[in-house]
């Protein structure tokens, strides 16, 4: 399976390592928006400029789309699924009907299978939320991120007038996921669910207690939590907060039985050192399905929830069942 | 939908709860192999002997199979794959090439869809263990199982001479899985990864000692095992130990990283206050993917590996994407 990726960001380099962990494919190049000359790759793949993408359509099994769901995906999905197999991670969620018509039709148009919104929330986490809906049909669903950095509350700090640097961790409320697990059906407010982390960076002479006065009463970021506010050297962001940690939980619990006395816990969590890398394990699963579904005749756009858990394995049939079953 | 069961033991039970909880689904016959009119049924459905199944054949949708793996599945499940699509829970994990190949054949002869080794485990657990395994493709995969009830090692414990009732649970050693949780990669033995607690109910007069040493020294059973044995009344055994909770947890582990530098834990774990409702709630699910696949042109022998998830949710396409995505 010859594999491709669209944008060398963090998740790009992801790819690349998860490819290499996978004996039955091969990364045949990386495509760039920025001079290709500038970008170095670890694997030492040749890297071209994303014109080029076109007239390589006959040497690529998979597209890894690498972009960012803001600006990038909603484009460029669409547009490189009438010439490749391609994966995306997109997670704007409320945009995810308008991108999966737009994909659906590109990808049929091309004969090819476009995955979209592929990765682990929405992917794997969303995969068990339809598994254990299906099976406990009277219960209820909870969600816990965390503990991991959130770039975009991160990014959020930087944006305030003062601050150098800062990191983000999103926690879950441990009683809160205690509740859930004794079957409790606790009803959480925001602030009952997760509280927030943050490591600031100052700049000389700022304000502290301004900053984070203004972290800790952002609307939609911070208000709603409980949000803790440490203020630490450069030094110390770089040396205790470089990397991209994350996970989280899923958990339904259900009651069954003729008057609903039992109880039961399906409980799905990661613990992710590298938030990118393990998302890009996940694309690189789903480029496997993808090539096979499309080899087999089918075409359009998909989701996790449309994937036979069998395409995803390079194991045969009869090894899956004798191994795995 | 219409759902039949055929055999009305503990799980056939389950299948009836469960068939309730679904709106799409009705309960339209339970067989037996018994006197059917010694058979009380709580929904009050008819209850046919198996004889009539055959005449039955346009009026069932999936057949539900509630026999036991060691000498009802291996026949039933291919005779009855001839006439309906059918879901079994078949657990006999050296014997599943050959049930698949028997199945197999007769699914496709009636151009119906059999659906083997559901439930959860094999089952859920079985594609958790896929998935986790085809993302994670640098690691270690466990399995631990507990606490709950064993049948097999009460039944065990039963037949040792002066043993009145029993009953045996199965405990995941705590150690063993945070060492798993913190990506120690331990290499665990059978004593290491499970301990033993058994209630038994001793016949009056019998020797406590004797029994007791007849149990920790059982080979297969408990030999390889720290066990605990409890002697207690028949009414304590009544009174505490008469439901059939079980439970486990599905762990893999991995690196990724131009270096293996990131580690990451997948875990999936399931707590339950009765095994064979909970199964039930799997097959149920896995009947309504049967009937569409079947409704679709699919037909043959199927594990849960072959599902795409879809299939098992009441939910339209659309909505799936929008509430569970």
């Amino acid at each position: 399976m010859k594999i491709a990726i669209m944008g060398y960001g963090n998740l790009g380099k992801g790819i690349e390592c998860a490819v290499r962990q996978n004996e039955d494919m091969e990364l045949v190049a990386v495509f760039t928006r920025r001079n290709p000359e500038t970008v170095k790759v670890a694997s030492g793949v040749p890297v071209y400029s994303v014109d080029k993408l076109p007239e390589m359509k006959d040497k690529i099994d998979v597209l890894m789309m690498c972009g960012g769901s803001a600006t990038d995906l909603p484009k460029q999905t669409a547009e490189y699924a009438k010439y490749f197999n391609v994966i995306d991670s997109f997670d704007t969620h409320a945009k995810i009907p308008e991108h999966f018509a737009n994909v659906d039709k590109a990808a049929k148009e091309g004969g090819k299978i476009a995955m979209i919104s592929v990765g682990w929330d929405p992917g794997m986490f969303s995969l068990n939320r339809l598994y254990a809906n299906a099976i406990l049909r009277d219960g209820s669903d909870y969600t816990f991120w965390g503990k991991g950095v959130s770039q975009g509350h991160s990014d959020a700090i930087r944006r305030i007038p003062g601050v150098k640097d800062a990191k983000q961790y999103t926690i879950p409320v441990e009683s809160a996921l205690e509740a859930v697990r004794n079957c409790e059906n606790p009803v959480l407010t925001t602030r009952q669910k997760h509280t927030r982390e943050c490591f600031v960076v100052a700049e000389e002479g700022a304000d502290k207690a301004w900053i984070e006065n203004q972290i800790k009463t952002m609307p939609n970021y911070f208000a709603d939590y409980d949000t803790t506010v440490h203020f630490i050297t450069e030094e110390e962001l770089k040396r205790d907060h470089a990397g991209i940690p994350h996970g989280g939980f899923v958990l339904r619990t259900g009651k069954t039985g003729l008057n609903g006395e039992h109880n039961h816990v399906i409980e799905y969590s990661l613990k992710l050192d590298s938030n990118p890398e393990f998302t890009a394990c996940v694309l690189v699963a789903y480029a496997r399905a993808a090539y096979r579904m499309n080899q087999e005749g089918m075409k359009g756009c998909k989701t996790v929830f449309d994937v036979a858990p069998a395409y995803l394995s390079p194991m045969t049939a009869e090894e899956m069942r004798s191994k795995l079953l």
